[in-house]
């Protein structure tokens, strides 16, 4: 255990931001809930029982930004300000389940907010290739570069601006996956999700890539969000060096064990029928969206 | 709607076997119990809805052997006796769940009971072939087969026989996964998954392979049984000729989406730490088994 010091000799705080890294599947979101288990929750809660803060609206504890229910996170980015930063350098990943590690942190000034210095944040979404041109794919991708209103394919809050700048959209395969990677310096809700349906769309020859600029501009119904579990948060670009942070043995053999589940569901599934692929993506999409395209 | 045949050209009932095939994870194991999802309960319930018996115990309804929950099957098999069989080969695969599908049928005697007719039953189970070595791994399996008495590695209920003959058990590679796969005429609960604990402590070295004829015969604790999920009841032989039944589209389709949906949780996983593969079965046995072997 670690000697807590005595007042008269109380450290001076200092404000840090963690890298975190998290499995989206068992939290029901980033953002703090009551009665429910999400990021922020369990690190707040964690951070609580370390004696690192005694209240996190004091500790000015702050994310990047919010991930829904199912999406992942490799870089996602908090701060906090703790009297005892070598306590949280030092213990936060033993404590930390297996599916919420930090994987990075560093010193910032007190006025640090990742929330609002981020200069930009990738996302990157996976699809199965099956039924998907990747050419077609990459045209899609590259018409939602530039500054758009993507009111039509994300969730807008009252007054929030539709308007946002896309640095970069790219697709590339990964193994028997593609992957879209999308870079912004911010995102509203579901956007990322609503992008990976119009690429599904423009992949399975559903809709011609160009229509997408059409789309946008378009009024009509909303273009529905793609599941959150291919979805991860992959960066968070503050312009910070992180100093590395390792995570706990423990956690790390859980989440191999993790892994080894996945690849013998997958197996199994295979085994069971699961292997014979068509284009079925396709058919969802024309089912589903036939009449919002 | 198929037309349901009046009283005077009621049709004289046949008995059918099914091969069904379904993934574990969703049930709480192959056996009937009130208030819960298991394979014979949704079998059973799927038959009345489509009017195939009024009673599954007046129908004969019964399977070839019991799978605990979390438990696989690519060729289960139950048998039932109904007036109306060409119903049931038209429809049950529509009718059941995507987890749960039939992939054959036969026409057997009105004496024929899957369970006491079964000339053998074949099991496989998954290992992740990290930390395990394939040639310990095949010279300990081969110590499984012949005449033996299994009560160390199952649960033996009151009053059975704990001698039971394996008649192959061998060891493969299939991709990055290692193989279990044994043949008997019948097994005890909870034997292969007795198997498969001594095999995976044997590939890590934790005991040389000829430790498990003696093993099997020492008196002692009971060694625990492996996790349900990477074992799959892979076929019941019963002599039968069976006629292919083709999963619905529906079903296939879903199980498709089962195993993107896998696929892609372990890229995630992959990407957020868990391709960094080490001997951590091997630690998990030393710590589990040590006292017990």
């Amino acid at each position: 255990m670690e000697e807590v010091a005595t007042a008269d000799t109380e450290p001076s705080p200092m404000r840090i931001a963690l890298r975190i890294s998290y499995l989206g599947r068992r939290f029901s979101g980033s953002q703090q809930q009551p009665d429910t288990r999400t990021v922020e929750g369990v690190l707040i809660e964690t951070c609580l029982r370390l004696g690192l803060f005694e209240d996190f609206r004091s500790a000015g504890f702050v994310s990047a930004g919010r991930t829904d229910a199912g999406v992942s996170a490799r870089k996602q980015m908090v701060a906090f300000t703790t009297p005892y930063p070598e306590r949280a350098v030092s213990s936060l990943n033993r404590m930390l389940p297996y599916d919420c590690q930090a994987t990075g942190w560093a010193e910032v000034p007190e006025s640090f907010n990742p929330r609002y210095q981020a200069k930009s944040r990738t996302y990157r979404y996976l699809f199965p290739e099956e039924g998907l041109d990747l050419q077609l794919m990459e045209e899609a991708a590259s018409r939602f570069v530039g500054l758009h209103d993507f009111r039509r394919i994300a969730r807008v809050e009252e007054g929030r601006d539709p308007m946002r700048r896309i640095l970069s959209a790219g697709i590339f395969r990964d193994e028997d996956l593609i992957v879209f990677e999308v870079s912004g310096k911010s995102f509203l809700w579901n956007m990322v999700r609503g992008m990976a349906t119009l690429l599904c769309a423009a992949g399975a020859g559903v809709i011609p890539p160009e229509r997408i600029s059409t789309l946008l501009t378009e009024e009509g119904d909303r273009i529905p969000a793609a599941p959150p579990d291919p979805l991860v948060l992959w960066d968070v670009d503050c312009g910070l060096t992180f100093n590395p942070l390792m995570r706990s043995e423990k956690a790390d053999q859980l989440l191999r064990n993790e892994a080894d589940r996945l690849r013998i569901g997958e197996k199994m599934v295979g085994w069971l029928g699961g292997d014979r692929r068509d284009l079925f993506w396709n058919e969802e999409i024309h089912d589903e969206l036939g009449h919002l395209l």
